[in-house]
């Protein structure tokens, strides 16, 4: 294939009137294709066939009685499968309810009515709060910094992190800035793994602020589509190593191991942290839903019962990313108006199209029955500067309606670029 | 039995030293007995054995796959259903998750923070907030308000609900007063069960603040003992009648219906207010768990479901609250040194000893082996004016320890008396 730009204006015109039509045709199928979002596909969700079976007696290995109130932080052998997972102490993470997202928005929501620590000023005080923002991003993350009035920055997201070099500088110089908000392995939409470097660089580094925090979402911790197993430097530890100690506040759930939308989630943090959050933690409730937690631990019974599970996964997945990237590859590769990010793991594909097009895609896609996520969503306030991320979440579709549908996108991206060409 | 006010200084002297005796004689049986905390018992548990068999498939009635992310703010069915037990509209309500107290703080958080409406200032905004909280009263209501900086007011609680003349001339007059806090059916811990004049009265009266809200914790609203089954009047329908439909916020829990930390929470209120808590909550949470909800439906199945379900708590927990009472009768009636709530629901009965002596005499059964709710809990800031206020929660001990348990409580409270008697 030879780049769109080095073909002649008369060329342009006659494919142009080709997609054109295509995407006519296209239209006339009435499809009804959702890409919209990160949600597993029905194999997936097959695969914890046989949770609820012999649930009684619902007694914990200690004898907890796991249909009464109690164990505020969690199941003991709960805690302690997910402090093996995450390498943490047990007495450094809480087990929470079915959303990591839930746990993350509430402490934001105590940062700004308690503040983050003992004695720390509640941010709801303060004139501003401005987070670091690496994109492109999760829109639901911004979405709750948007929700509290943080002023949002925009951070380069690259192959190894963000910008380190302006995270860096950033926060060494403006004390406004209270956080940083992270999905460092697989990350959402881009795929990449944060590397040792960054994670370093990120616990060491000189804030302004005093109660700084790094928000880290590891939501994809153990979700590769192979035996490829990039591996994501213990945070904890490095904020420990580089005297930081009370830096990072982790999360993870289950939402994609089991359940989404019905796992259990964890939150993890240095023990100073956890034991201020699991004081402010016993004002707001009694405990945690205890027998979802025990279902959990007797399903997945130990990180070597987890990595098997997430195998399963793998193998329903793997197929699908490499359908789209294949017909990325056959539709779009050498016409120089697309690029995409080939991940080992996590629910996303990132997209990039001809600058100014992106909007223009999703628009194209949905009258021609693809939803996918909105345009801008990967980016704080939903403002893409360049207008051409589009995140392609291909784990839900089956394998022939996800075929169709990226190679509507396909298309569409196509027809916008010879648009924006021909104008 | 005469009263002991009545008795000769040398009388009292004999008396003191038999039950000093009495009490020296229940330490050396070294017990171990707690009634701190209104916890259902085992067999109320197994009530609900069987509720996680037959749980595959886990799609709904409508066809929605509970194992996935989606509808935010509940199951339709369970929508339904609990719209039916409450007596309100399908879009008057959200299923939360397994608690009703984390709604209630979450509705607090959300004032403190957006406001309770649209265009509302949000109280953490405001120089002060104030709260009248009836009393006796549930403890970790008076924490949450606490844990937000709520000026707490405590309003007398009678027979028929709060004192409403003071309740009606606080609130016409000061705007800070954002709030009242209720428990109005089987109230925790005296059991009162809030007149139809009270309802309408609440509903009706004229506030200083324009956002002022009622929290109403409707925790016991099936939780009857026996067949006698007061009437609550249903205040979202009165606060329609008064023209104030958007007042009330009403909370709910399946807590003691199903499993204690793992049931279903309900917030019910008008749909404008519903609306509203929707739209905050589609940046908390992509939803709560779904498949808790099906369980639960599929368990409950219907309003008739629930109250059959409710006269099987009933049966266990009528001959416990008797016993307590019985042994009240036989140990206290006509000393004059205390005076006792008869419920007809919920989970407490509400002890009054001699003034000054309600800490002593938790003190003493401490000592004793029995542990009680700490005296003043059920006033705000822990601060029983009196001294006198004992919650007694006698659903989770096997009615043999109750027994001993009481009798124990009975010497405390006798000694107590005489120890204040003879100083």
């Amino acid at each position: 294939m030879r780049r769109l730009e080095e073909l002649t204006r008369n060329e342009i015109i006659q494919i142009k009137k080709t997609i054109d039509d295509k995407y006519e045709e296209y239209k006339k199928e009435k499809l009804s294709l959702d890409m919209s979002r990160g949600k597993p596909c029905q194999e997936q969700l097959d695969l914890s066939r046989g949770f609820f079976e012999n649930a009684e007696p619902l007694i914990s290995r200690d004898g907890i009685d796991c249909r009464n109130y109690g164990q505020l932080t969690g199941l003991p052998e709960v805690k302690e499968l997910f402090a093996s997972l995450l390498e943490v102490e047990v007495e450094e993470l809480i087990i929470g309810e079915n959303s990591s997202l839930a746990l993350i928005y509430d402490t934001v929501a105590r940062a700004f009515s308690h503040g983050v620590a003992e004695g720390a000023t509640p941010w709801g005080k303060l004139e501003k709060v401005k987070f670091l923002c690496p994109s492109p991003g999760y829109d639901r993350h911004f979405s709750i910094c948007e929700f509290f009035g943080i002023e949002m920055i925009t951070i380069p997201l690259n192959e190894e992190g963000p910008d380190m070099d302006l995270v860096e500088e950033l926060v060494r110089n403006d004390e406004t800035i209270k956080g940083i908000i992270c999905v460092p392995k697989f990350s959402n939409p881009t795929g990449i793994v944060y590397s040792e470097e960054t994670v370093n660089r990120l616990a060491a580094m000189k804030t302004a602020a005093d109660d700084f925090r790094i928000f880290w979402d590891n939501a994809y911790m153990v979700h590769y589509l192979s035996d490829k197993r990039p591996v994501l430097k213990n945070i904890l530890k490095a904020c420990k190593e580089y005297n930081n100690p009370d830096r990072v506040f982790i999360y993870t759930s289950t939402s994609k191991i089991t359940f989404a939308g019905a796992g259990i989630a964890v939150f993890a943090s240095s023990k100073n942290n956890i034991d201020y959050m699991t004081k402010l933690l016993s004002i707001q409730t009694i405990g945690s839903n205890k027998i979802n937690q025990l279902l959990h631990y007797r399903f997945l019974k130990s990180v070597d019962g987890i990595m098997e599970h997430m195998e399963k996964h793998a193998r329903i997945l793997k197929p699908k990313f490499d359908l789209v990237l294949d017909i990325f590859e056959r539709e779009l590769e050498g016409l120089g108006i697309a690029s995409w990010t080939r991940p080992e793991g996590g629910y996303f594909i990132s997209l990039e199209v001809m600058e100014g097009c992106a909007r223009r895609v999703v628009e194209l896609a949905r009258e021609a029955g693809v939803t996918l996520t909105p345009a801008g969503a990967t980016f704080p306030y939903g403002k893409d500067p360049r207008d051409s991320n589009i995140r392609i979440a291909p784990t839900f579709p089956p394998l022939e309606e996800l075929e169709k549908a990226m190679e509507v996108v396909c298309t569409c991206i196509k027809k916008a670029a010879l648009e924006k060409m021909v104008e």
